[in-house]
């Protein structure tokens, strides 16, 4: 039976994860034909990858075609899985979104405050195409979307796009769960975090070690003063002793930016200075990644790839395919609709929620009422949410503004304005929705 | 290491369905000890029942422990299970709950109307004291609730007993299933249905075979004239295509006293006149049950018991302690608290829904608004709950009569007041709670 | 300043009213011209109130322009207030509405069970109709709803109309406080009781005099055998003490059909059997009534109008019209939005409800949670009024029968299609929505 | 009949402004009785203010009874109204309160941020002790609570004291029905502003004048470069004109606080440096206004008053207390439970709201879900404020960490350890429910 996969940014670095994961897994889950799609100006990079992953499938031995193109509306037909991992502008927009509000005193990052909000409007008009593509082309399949900010993406489709068979992932909660197995000695398998909030804002609550609870015992460790389960790209600063104590929380690494908003600030307009942005250190990451990559003798995932920040992603979405193409009903932590999980948060937002994974969707567990240390930040993370999804869908100024000034790293009604028009000018070009 | 199950009730007819079951999964459930608890009234009873479990058990040849008694306290100590299935006042209880509504032109039943709020008013005090009982004995046991009506008596205890660790458990969704595998000629386990509401009012909104969504198949032969999956004690007048085109859902057999009630309560009122009521053959066929059960060469539980109504009971049950005992995240329909899984019922409610087993209990999964056709009747019959179990706590006359009056099958002011004063005198000695 | 009401339904007996309290209330509402419009069939009515009407304000000696015509979008130009008080197939059609559901054993009237349905698919569409007009021709007028079933008429016109000046009245609240403060011997401006629920569905939580809660003392009077505050077109057969004591809420007549039903049911069965239908006892009434009308001696609205049943309908809608045009931020009760002032139902639902009366529309004041005795068969009516707003916007004939089987009076799955298809039947030609 | 008022904090310099409004509404508001109560340390002030009230008194010929005492329980006995404005720890905490914050670079003020949560923990315990007095002594009066943060003060009072009759009450909404009134140039009886929010945190969503609705033209001229409608104790930096506009909503004068937090903290960093802390001014304020107050020939109310910033405080108290007097049932806006006004945030939570006041208490109006731009912001400072309300409660110094790192205005994890260790010694006389 065919089972076709089609990786839309096909050209990225991190195709040789996703191929890797197709190749372990294919006895379970037996694609039988890969597509890497990725856009004219992408197409150098996408020969590379596309030779790559031939030579990965060809050692494989498995029957999987593979093959690459800049024509997404054939690649799609028939497709029985999408998944997205595109980067609308490149490393060169994501530079300018870290550069820009760190230059006016506010955090500048990939995926919050002032540099997710755009990151959020440069991608959700680019998905919105490819989804009523998908439904048009191939209305059965599953879009896997890797894109950040995945959850607000995930909920911009799932609230705007007649496709509705939308799952946006992430590997912090995979990271976290590993971090956590190696913080308590035991196996990874044998570990279930309980999850509550949004994709990138997300808390751990409760920790179960086969099903035994042993959240305080993680909690202690975690006060220790840089006991760290950050991902690579993220310099954690370690959390206080207090903090972990009186929440009974477990952070994300991403944490740090709202609640260590000073130090970081500091630490990343000092690296800025000395080292310039985190594109510009990507930039030249994926330069020699790309060389290795280019290697004819190259027929496996290089280790190099790990050092980029992502690790496991592809782990993530192909153990997600997996349970959808084999009906598992096991459960794993996605973002989806939260349908009641969190009763505080609107029943049509996204959240980061461990699900039960069927062949026809997650189904969202029930979490109960947010805990009340945090409940007042995530619900204004989420109402912050839905401004920066109604400004990127309908491309008003005003619309755009309160999602600046109602985001917890800018906030004021002064600054916003500045630096909103400097990174609007700035991104002007992938910014269709707006009027200039 | 020891696994000790307390059976209560113990002398229950029903009881040689758990010791088989407990049986034939001790490979992964491997119980130590079992123990039958019945009280002073029930003494005969359970010596019978506990030697035909004790031949059971040496059969098997499984190191099992088996005794039974009278001293609960006793019992109790290290316990990690206890299962429920008492009937406050027997079937001469019983009998009264379905001749008295019956004699006023109302519906006479078990679990439903009138009567089925006496079974609460004489069944939770008594339970109450159990899970108090529990929470000081056994304090990590799970008290798996067999004892109907199984919703009512399970959100009594969650709600005002200090043990949280209460499950209830009803037949009917595990029916259903199997019934509908039949209906669609596959396997059971390949079969997942999507249950709303609650226990004795639950619907079937989708059933899904290996995932894929078969739910209309479902219906449309449910729409045939006699079309059956009612459990050998409701006899079915089968559902009418309209009903089940328009609702899009599939009821549970004792839907009928709610939307078929004066076809149910004409022939319900012709068989008492003819036969009596349920309870008395029932009280006939217990009879001949313990006589075979009293037979020194019987070994195994005889496929007599099947007749008796409860068929699946037990295996609900035990696969329910088994995924608890192995963590298995595995779905299960209970009856659990709602905690968000239905938006329009209050977060504290106990529904029965699918959910993740794992040791420390059940994890409702979401889901979602309620159909707009049921919405309003399923939140009756929760507010009806509601009453119900306050009266049966408070003892108060006026809430009482609410519990009543409010009851869909009920529901007439003056007509309550008769009923329910017949039936508090009828059961006058099992209500503590109540003043006379 | 010009001051123009449209009185849409103005053959109706009624008129003189409305006509009445608009020269009575003429110096703080000083209305400036009146337009009776009714419909061709109505002709001949119309033309016997138009002269009365002409009487009444010629002896008035206001300056009010008072004319008639069957011109409706004529009519509307530069209207301030439109009232309707319509009647969509006459009391013909309301003859069948208590015929057909009695005949089947079932509650026939009005406003209430499967007559009550019928009437709100008949009228529905028609002033969907008129809210259009409205809009499109005067669209800063007030729809002043008199048109039965109020309560789902005004919700459907809110929910499906792009007319949002929409409110619906009853002479219920208005009676009952009436009423009451004849039970307790003081001025009815003194007296304010606070309501929960919807148009013919509610309930009296509190009573006040002069902001003294009075409550306890209003439901000991009530108690008596027959002490009745119902309007001339409702017997009432006296609530018990019970019933009373244990909710704490004072039931409006139309609660009897609810909590009465089976004495309800063998009244009216005997009374249309020895009588005919309420209907018919309309008709004669009318015919009388406008026979006195035609008398061109009468410059005054005649007594006999009293016993028709609707007394006080003109007070309410001329208070609530003075209210909105002098902005008195008076406290009425009205048919409007919820708007959260009862959580536990739909924001989006309309409720009667009492509100601050402004220019700018009325504005409820918050109730809290319904009280538990009553918060099922509330929410379940409400379900209901939603069913039926459905059904009359879609015409789908499923969505007629799920109105039919989730209304309390109905419910059995069977016979709601029997009188289903024999009412769709009967009033074929004035349900041009449903498809036959 | 006697009417009796107890002024809690009667040696404050605003109970001039009390008494002269209870001698201007003698009319309709016959008070008989003022007693002002004061503790030990103020009874200095106390004599001055009480011999000053006495002669004011007698200048008016009204027959009121006044006297001053520091026997609270004696004061209390059939006290009908009971006002308090008091100020744990004087202006010297108020010093702090400012001081601490800012020598960390964080916002230091009154009732905002850190100082606000310090002046909620040392006032709660207090005000609790007096509604317990209330309770016990006169069960019957009224607290109207003018003391700060008012809203929080409320919320606590009447989630955790047996008294229900309590209102909070804070001039800003009056303030900016006036400062509207003057920029449109009508008469402030003729505004009415719906507010939505919490005290110090509410925004105006709807001008109306006579009904009218004139948003848009206030809005407008707000956007004009410091028009200005703050109190003297808060100096404006005027709104800019996307804020106001894409927001649409009237900010109040602390929301500088919250979104122009920068230019702020600057100015008060700078101010501090230059003039020490707003206390001090207002220590010397209050010396001169005691001088001119110790004058016996001063018979009134002295202008220099309005300079201390709380202008039109008793103006709003006394009509609050007319209203309920004289159940009146007009429109003011106090602090009361929500109870559904504002549906997204809980029903039991205290909100600014516009309600009719009636002998019985305000009832809230309906103001429906919180608009789109500001929900987030709004919902977390509520969820902000029950975390003050429960360490203020509890003492525990994890909540009272907790409250400080969800403030927006903290929001640091280590430096709102810093900042708290610092408050909580320097205030710790004050704080007797915390253990040190
Ligand atoms: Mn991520
Ligand atoms: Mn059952
Ligand atoms: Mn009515
Ligand atoms: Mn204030």
């Amino acid at each position: 039976m065919a089972l076709k996969l089609v990786v839309i940014g096909g050209g990225s670095s991190y195709t040789p994860e996703i191929i890797e994961g197709m190749i372990k897994r294919y006895d379970s889950f037996p694609v039988s034909e890969i597509v890497l799609v990725d856009i004219e100006a992408g197409k150098g990079k996408l020969e590379v990858i596309g030779n790559l992953a031939l030579r990965m499938v060809e050692k494989s031995g498995k029957p999987i075609k593979l093959s690459w193109t800049l024509d997404r509306e054939k690649a799609l037909e028939n497709a029985d899985f999408v998944s997205t991992q595109i980067r609308v502008g490149g490393l060169d927009a994501r530079a300018k979104d870290e550069r820009i509000p760190l230059s006016h005193g506010f955090i500048g990052q990939e995926t919050n405050g002032a540099g997710g909000i755009m990151k959020a409007f440069r991608t959700i008009p680019v998905l919105m195409e490819l989804a009523e593509d998908v439904h048009r082309i191939c209305p059965n399949a599953w879009i896997i979307n890797f894109t950040n900010p995945a959850g607000i993406v995930t909920e911009a489709l799932l609230k705007h796009s007649f496709h509705q068979k939308v799952i946006g992932v992430c590997n912090i909660p995979f990271n976290m769960r590993h971090s956590t197995a190696e913080i308590l000695n035991v196996s990874p398998e044998d570990v279930r975090i309980e999850f509550v909030g949004m994709n990138h804002f997300v808390f751990g609550k409760k920790v179960y070690v086969q099903g035994i609870d042993r959240t305080n015992e993680v909690l202690e460790k975690l006060q220790g003063d840089k006991l760290n389960y950050s991902p690579a790209n993220i310099v954690n600063l370690g959390w206080s002793k207090t903090f972990i104590e009186s929440t009974g929380l477990l952070p994300n690494p991403y944490h740090q930016y709202y609640f260590q908003t000073r130090d970081v600030l500091k630490k990343d307009i000092q690296s800025f200075h000395e080292h310039g942005t985190r594109a510009e250190k990507v930039m030249e990451l994926e330069k020699s990644l790309f060389e290795i990559y280019s290697n004819q003798q190259l027929q496996d995932k290089p280790k190099e790839l790990e050092e980029r920040g992502g690790a496991f992603y592809s782990d993530v979405a192909c153990s997600l395919m997996d349970s959808i193409y084999n009906n598992r009903e096991d459960v794993q932590t996605v973002n989806t609709t939260n349908n009641g999980a969190i009763p505080d948060l609107p029943d049509d937002a996204v959240i980061e929620v461990n699900s039960v994974i069927t062949s026809h969707g997650p189904e969202p567990i029930t979490e109960g009422a947010l805990p009340a240390s945090v409940k007042g930040i995530v619900y204004q993370m989420k109402a912050f949410e839905e401004l920066v999804i109604l400004a990127a869908i309908t491309g008003d100024y005003n619309d755009a503004y309160k999602a600046f000034v109602m985001n917890p790293l800018m906030g004021d009604e002064k600054q916003s304005k500045i630096v909103l028009d400097e990174l609007l000018t700035a991104h002007q070009s992938y910014l269709p929705q707006f009027h200039f």
